[in-house]
């Protein structure tokens, strides 16, 4: 689909710097599990994609799990004993504990203590901190500000509402030629912390404006979802779909300077798995691949053993091992332009390597075709080969109809990218034939189009069906 | 059932102890493949545990052997010329080449010479050797003793039979819930060699006598026999009940200082295999794992083709490759208590983890259960998770009836323990179920007494009329 | 079959040098893809074995290609300015392009500078040039040679003739006990090259003498080919044969100083690959075993996926990865006597291991069979185990109907030769019957002749009458 190609030909850091810009949009809100901050980001999102929104209610059972009360808050402070605002939500959305049930008090500082979280090590950063399944309030503020508070009484005030409403989220269909999707899932329901996950966010919105109107072999559905319970709702919603899903990528902290991790799908070599460590080992430095474990975001949900579908998740660097994870300090200068755009691009190549990972047939298997009367072969003989024709070489030899394009490329040790154009090539010159993952029957170039007309119609009704 | 805890309770020191005092019982005998020295020590270990003795005559065909004559000795040494005793059994039955004809004659040290074995690089100790299947005689002697030895008459005595009798083997069968089997075995042949392989015999005494009087998952069959010969007359008339037989230890050299070494069954990749594996890597220091060869104990013959048993061999100090090794330094200082009481221990949780290691069925595949409301998870949010919650969610994502607790304790890189901890913490809260062995069916905690009752009554009735 | 035991009493010097001399007979012969240069080496080959010898006309269609025109050359020359030749094809045959179209013109240097070859970091060394699929004529000197041309006028002759004639190669069937064929392949096109590939020739040569009037297990197929469209020719004109190839090495740049490198088959695990490995890490220093990939020798043909067969290549030092390659260097010193006949007896070794590679069935499998009573066993107790016994133990552990002695020799890291003696002394013991690789039944030795006996009529008749 020359997705990548198309990207690359573009300025990274124009593009990096509009990813950016996005993030800034939607960095202020206060985002939590359910209400209002979800549904304002998703307003932003439907701004670039016509993305369909979704209001689940309280108390409905979603397998193990029942869709909480929402939360809303519009001001949260605490005065100190001199009448001054000495703890302001509106200066930092981070200062109140994420769900915390409404409150209106005077205490001695004594009594606010314990509802009260800094992060003694980074004396200046504020923490981020949650309480959604057990009732409670609390500020998250600096050490350094802590240790200012003086004796004496507090006005403490949470003007929230935690209530019987809606667990709202945000989905995205991009019918393809096939009802096979790819999932794309990000969590959004972080307040202020750019690159955990507004960098997801932002990325994935952008992936899903680059792909629509273009010709797509899979159908692509995009998440935008609260962290868990999103995860948990949507797919007791859509049990049936999940069937389709091939392939699936969580994407979460990709904004940032680190390098790329991936976590490979409880499956642990399924093709996801293999196109990422791919093209990361092909495309970027010293890139981190790592083993499926129980515990992260939300591919859990996806992985859980009554799914075990093929998803893996994306990141730079990993939730819990940077210092300014869960803090103020991941804001929007700790993720960067050109990292923004060259995540996007990944992505970019690993749906273009999802879309262009068939299986061909040499239709002249016995001995080499003589590729030199074909122009397809250097003419004098002697000297190195070159990676081209090595290419060429390598798929007519694979092409047996077992081996796709990655496993060739895993094998040879060429790039995805030089193995795919050989097979273009040989295929235009009527030396192979694609195979049909159906039926197994081959089809040559000749035929395709034909084929196209007949495989998209009835796989267009049958992917677009299937939302509730 | 809680073995491991109950012995890790207890001071290992007193533990090894009471095994180094039984081995100083046992050290003195003299034994040999045939003969009272084995009755003698069955009958140290009858003071322990219910052995049942047997007794096979001479000239019994097993398999391609046959059972040699038995063999005794009350007496032997070599007086010197000047009419003193220079080599004197009584001192050590280590000075008689194990199994030599009587002899009574005098001769000059020229025709005594080749009947003498020394080891010149270890000039203070005395070998040991036999000659079971030629016909022989001989001493065995400290290389500086053979130096004094002036030239002259010496009058050589052994005072032993070498006669039609029985070679005499123990077994002590423990009938657990199935017939199903764990065997350890242990030769019982050696004279007064304290690592081997009297260090065995202690450990398997020590290990059934725990082990008595449990509610057992499997049935244990303790052997204690004469090394070769000895395990092929039993498995030669144990031929049917070796079907049962899921897990074998071949117990040897296990109380000297050296780390521990377990050589792998013939299959490999068994489970008693994976279980020694898992448990050396987590709690021994530096351990080896030794691939199968077909030299060394008796897992020679459990081993062998026709047989093809998941019986591997736990060892510290391997045969041959210490200097100690078949001298008469291999004595009661060259084994220490708490070696002794480390390999129980180990011991006791192999069996452990081969009792508990189960597959098991998470009730609430689809996605995660919330274990928060179950007080199964730290219900604040954010930083680092804890081991324990760690091993629920890896329990959970890999109970899917097809992994067992050993494959996840591997893959999640937990111990063992920890992993069977949180399977009976999510089983107790309903999220688990066992799944059957033999029909695939799960079974809830609440259903668990019933089933156990219906179980056992045909299990035990097949597990001890296994009996020839 | 003792082919590598009778080779190595053989002084390996005397072989070298007969292989050698060989090599130089055939060296001054201008060969290429076609013609009297083939022909004139074949019969040379003739003289040596009872080849037989084939010609395709000009034109005959082979899979996707054509067998060319046929080209002969009598003479060339390039005369300078003074009247002399200062290029003579009389000298050496690498002087003129390989196939060159037959030339008589007077031009300037600067219109003959296209046509002519050097190599400028080798100033000193001709090229190897080609031009078989497109018409065209040149010369080929030495760097320093091209340096003194001054301008002027040069007399251009190159006598050759590209006409309808044929492509000759030459084949050598020896029947075996089996219709099961052994291929071996070398191309036979390269003019006056010693280690490409006249190296190859000889040590086919040799072998096919060493092999023929003994009674083998398999059928040996030689083939002497042009390179590329010779392969491919016989490979069309032989489909039907190459089910009954079940291994196979191309022989190629065999003859130098270099370390041994063999490339796998495209199957990657096959008996071939494993044989050679084995041999290799047994008994060469440093040896190099290279993955498949798909540009290289005929093996390029035979691995191609539409026949997939197990055909391997065997060097020593890599085309492309020495300097000489392709150049005047590889000449008769580069070549060595000592290193043809290390070639030579690796073959034999590899074919030694094929023919004896068979499983066996323990006949005793119940426990070990009593080794010491058959004098198959140290007799004297304690001490280190002699490598020949413990061989003997591994046939009898691992001779299960499963196992092949290669099998054996990988699991036991012992030589396949002492594996093979192992199983045989097992064998005269009546302890081992082999098993029928058709049937799976076990034949004893005594039992023997009469199966050779029924087995070769048919299998004889079946492998004679293959040829076309």
């Amino acid at each position: 689909m020359g997705l990548r190609k198309e990207l690359d030909q573009k300025d990274p850091l124009a593009i990096g710097q509009e990813l950016h810009r996005f993030v800034g949009e939607l960095y202020p809100i206060c985002r939590s599990i359910t209400g209002n901050g979800v549904r304002q980001t998703l307003a932003f999102i439907q701004n670039k994609i016509p993305l369909q929104t979704f209001e689940v209610p309280t108390g409905t059972a979603v397998f193990d799990w029942t869709v909480p009360k929402e939360w809303n808050i519009r001001d949260a402070y605490i005065k100190g004993p001199a009448g001054k605002k000495v703890v302001d939500f509106q200066e930092c959305n981070l200062h109140v504990l994420n769900y915390s049930t409404p409150v209106r008090a005077t205490m001695p500082l004594s009594a606010l203590r314990p509802h009260l979280f800094t992060i003694p090590e980074k004396p200046d950063w504020i923490p981020y901190r949650t309480s959604y399944y057990k009732e409670d309030w609390g500020f998250c503020l600096s050490h350094n500000q802590m240790l200012t508070l003086e004796d004496g009484d507090y006005e403490v005030v949470i003007d929230s509402t935690l209530e019987d409403g809606h667990l709202t989220y945000g989905e995205y269909f991009l019918p393809g030629r096939s009802s096979d999707e790819i999932l794309i899932s990000c969590h959004a329901c972080h307040p202020s912390l750019a690159n955990d996950n507004l960098s997801g966010l932002a990325v994935a919105t952008f992936l899903a404006q680059l792909l629509s109107g273009r010709d797509l072999r899979y159908s692509y559905r995009f998440l935008f979802i609260p962290g868990t319970i999103g995860a948990i709702t949507w797919l007791a919603r859509n049990r049936d779909t999940t069937g389709r899903i091939r392939h699936g990528l969580v994407l979460t902290c990709i904004g940032d300077r680190g390098r790329f991790h991936y976590k490979k799908s409880r499956q642990g070599n399924a093709e996801i798995d293999r196109v990422v460590d791919h093209l990361l080992r092909q495309h970027c430095e010293s890139p981190k691949i790592l083993e499926f474990s129980p515990y992260g975001y939300d591919e859990r949900q996806y992985c859980s053993p009554g799914f075990n579908l093929a998803v893996g998740c994306l990141m730079r660097s990993v939730w819990g091992t940077f210092p300014e994870y869960h803090t103020s300090a991941d804001n929007l200068n700790f993720i960067q332009p050109m990292q923004l755009a060259e995540s996007l691009s990944l992505c970019a190549a690993i749906f273009e390597v999802l879309e262009e990972n068939r299986r061909y047939r040499n239709l002249s298997p016995y001995c080499e075709p003589q590729l030199g009367r074909r122009n397809l072969y250097a003419s004098t003989g002697g000297g190195a080969i070159e990676a081209q024709i090595n290419a060429r070489l390598w798929v007519l030899n694979l092409s047996d109809g077992e081996h796709s394009l990655l496993d060739i490329a895993e094998r040879s040790g060429h790039p995805f990218s030089l193995i795919h154009e050989a097979a273009q090539t040989l295929r235009e010159s009527g030396l192979l034939a694609i195979v049909s993952e159906n039926t197994g029957e081959t089809t040559r170039l000749e035929e395709e189009s034909q084929e196209k007309t007949g495989d998209s119609s009835s796989d267009h009704s049958c992917g677009s069906s299937s939302r509730s």
